[in-house]
């Protein structure tokens, strides 16, 4: 036999900025979409699954002269040469798939899609270039009773999954409501409206007076640069100010506020009518401002989307990486674009959608511990005799059609305390031992393990006492005493 | 405002060897998948999910000195050059896996996986270059009370996903028992014996009389072209058809007949016992030989794997596309592997596992009509007067609130025809009605959209009156009336 060529080792190492997940985390995270998917479907929403892999046209990255398509996108090319990505979001497909598929789904269109997602970025700490999204979108509905179904349902959705009433927002504004402000302003070139644009993106970190700099002459930065302003009159800047600024004690209000904002502007008045509709369908269907509320500084996305804009907040307070409170923040976001299919087909199609970012609200939930916890491993049934294999495989067949979760010990068992070290790392509840003489006098040995390590930590000999962590029961009882200890602990 | 350039159209198509999956084909999966990994949960398996990226290296695809990688997987360069691919099957993945974090995972490590696999293959009808994969593997275990382990599994994981016993049998093997052959037949050179591994492979094909001319002169295949022979004598060609056909009457019949098989070689010794083993350990747990059987005509896989072989066959009929009717066939296949990570760290380590295949699992239920019915779809609250949608959203609410799927018509509400083509497209059950006399009264329409239909298509007039599918019900009883419809379909 030829000895083949050596060629070095591989490194076994998950690729840069991508990750491996363990156990818990992944079965946490299919039941959390399970969860959502059930929301998503009573509200009569479908599943899609579309390829993992779109051709690069399709997805709206546009092919440089050079060897490599765009940034952003991991790309190849196919072997006729047509560039091929993985998809990056989950909106990309869903316009290829509405316009090849329009003639045979129904208009409107409900669909949800979860699955991971592609960045071709550079990884940084918690930024990882395979992630999940989970998206449901309406499209072919031009009415805001669409979107507003959109806000209910994200708010059901964040109930089901473990997040209590009280513990988020669910944030509306509207795209056409700034339109309406810039009109008051007399905003009318491009470029202009995109500066006014980037400052208001800004009113979480500088507030009033920072907003008011910046579209004025200009601010000088926390850093010591000085940032240029947008060159805006006093009395321009007031409509903007005013909009952000708009949120009064209740919905009634901060209509009327935003009335005064955009002025004259009929497209302002569109877009502040459409906020009062959206505020009194949700009222409709039970959904208060303890869950869903009008709120015009919400700014992220305002950019991007055509309509009314979401965003969901979960309010409550945790511990960031210095130890300061904070709020622990967005955890999904949506609105409508009215341009979805219209690159395939050039008709403009009205949709409107939502994201729901599942790694952040599974992190959240562990922050509040509602997940997370560690997993009761499987009962271990030990090997004492390697021959009698036959009779440990009777026992956790037993346990297994009991539905009880169970494993034989499969490692080597010559030394047994390597076998109890094994069921610690496994987190097991329960090893059960059967010995010669256990056998010979039909019985087993259960050894609680959970009680075991709580009596190692702390117990006293009294408690001990009361109620060992090892005793014996008659073969023909372990399902019934495994089942005993699993329900005490 | 400048008007952009055009740039062409791109085409709305599902790239080539890919495909998008629909409502219940994506529902049916997931649930599918769900029931699985409960059952490998139950065994003591821990979930994984790596990257769906790994590095060529990893992969243990080499790169040639041209600018694209080994056929068979979809891989593109890195910033920094290095070569990535899209994973072709999860066995590679777990290789990698396991010498990356083995000092911190348990041995032996049980894991699974399922998720999407991608393929750079020529596609063909039915044969896709992206689809699903359900595997399970114990690493780190050489005792083959871990194979007996996995042939359990799989059999109370075909009967838990809907095939009945009967209906399908994991079947075993031994490459062992086939290495004591080959020493039984004085076959040494690995040239030789690798010609014998591939005449066995058609045993199916062309029988025993088929493998005895193959092995010895060669044979006229049925198109007529004469395939050469391995070149072995007769009775070097006797102990290779004594495994073939060694299946016997019962367990006991089949392992003396492979003994007889094997002559004197040890090796052969070795792995009929791995095969009495077995089948002692299933009877143990209760899996007889209408479950699991050891046979020896198994012969997929028996070049690829270094121990027993399984694979599970669903053994009712069906018919092909001709009309005939035939086996239905294998729906899962594994073994054991021993050098799973020595690629990266040098050591042998020992695993066996088992990959399902979830589509060819699905099809079966669906030709079985287990799965696959049509799916009833929500109920629609119809649009009657598009300035009272704050009174439709309340009654979708409170659907929704009561656990019944339900949408309120978010189209163009002006043509009502439209509405009810809607319902029927969506495959409604129910449609609810409110126009201004039914508000004025307190009252809405409920329409049995299923009685409906079956009475448009087949009823007689008698029926129609004794059950009317569409009646008038006081607004408060909305849900419980809806309910009572949807109990009776």
């Amino acid at each position: 036999m030829a000895k083949p060529k050596k060629t070095p080792r591989p490194k076994a190492q998950t690729p840069k900025g991508f990750r491996d997940y363990f156990g818990a985390d992944v079965s946490e995270r299919a039941e959390m979409l399970q969860t959502i998917a059930g929301v998503y479907h009573r509200y009569g929403f479908e599943a899609l699954e579309s390829s993992a892999v779109e051709t690069v046209e399709a997805l709206g990255k546009f092919l440089p002269d050079v060897d490599r398509p765009n940034e952003g996108v991991f790309a190849w090319q196919d072997e006729d040469d047509s560039w091929m990505a993985l998809r990056y979001d989950l909106t990309a497909p869903l316009a290829r798939v509405y316009a090849q598929h329009r003639n045979d789904l129904p208009t409107p269109y409900r669909r949800f899609a979860m699955g991971p997602v592609w960045r071709n970025e550079k990884p940084g700490p918690g930024r990882y270039r395979q992630f999940y999204q989970c998206d449901a979108d309406t499209v072919g509905a031009a009415n805001v009773a669409a979107d507003a179904e959109i806000c209910a349902m994200l708010s059901d959705t964040l109930e089901e999954v473990g997040i209590p009433r009280g513990d988020y927002l669910v944030r509306v504004n509207n795209r056409k409501v700034l339109n309406g402000v810039l009109e008051a302003m007399g905003v009318t070139d491009e470029g202009q409206a995109a500066d006014v644009l980037r400052t208001i993106d800004k009113f979480d970190k500088v507030g009033e007076s920072g907003v008011r700099e910046l579209l004025g002459k200009g601010r000088l930065d926390a850093s010591g640069a000085y940032i240029d302003g947008v060159g805006l009159s006093e009395a321009q800047a007031d409509p903007v100010v005013a909009f952000l600024t708009s949120k009064g004690a209740d919905a009634a209000a901060t209509l009327a506020n935003l009335r005064n904002a955009i002025g004259g502007s009929s497209i302002g008045a569109d877009g502040v009518n459409e906020l009062e509709t959206i505020a009194s369908l949700l009222d409709a269907g039970g959904y208060d401002a303890t869950r869903i509320e009008i709120d015009p500084s919400v700014v992220r996305g305002l950019g991007y989307y055509t309509g009314p804009v979401f965003e969901a907040e979960l309010t409550f307070e945790i511990l960031d990486e210095k130890g300061r409170k904070r709020q622990f923040g967005s955890v999904s976001g949506g609105g409508r674009y009215d341009d979805l299919v219209k690159r395939f087909t050039g008709q403009s199609v009205p949709a409107t959608g939502v994201s729901i970012g599942v790694d952040r609200l599974l992190a959240a939930l562990r922050e509040k511990g509602r997940i997370g916890r560690t997993e009761v491993g499987p009962v271990v049934v030990t090997v004492m005799d390697r021959d009698r294999m036959a009779d440990y495989q009777a026992m956790v067949a037993e346990l297994r059609n009991a539905g009880i979760r169970a494993e034989v010990y499969l490692g080597n068992p010559k030394n047994f305390g390597n076998q109890l070290k094994y069921a610690d790392k496994r987190n097991s509840p329960v090893a059960v031992i059967e010995g010669g003489d256990e056998k010979a006098n039909g019985v087993v040995q259960i050894k609680d393990l959970i009680l075991g390590a709580k009596i190692a930590e702390s117990a006293t000999l009294e408690e001990w006492k009361e109620r060992p962590s090892q005793f014996e029961v008659p073969r023909d009882q372990l399902v019934a005493k495994v089942r005993e200890i699993l329900d005490a602990d």
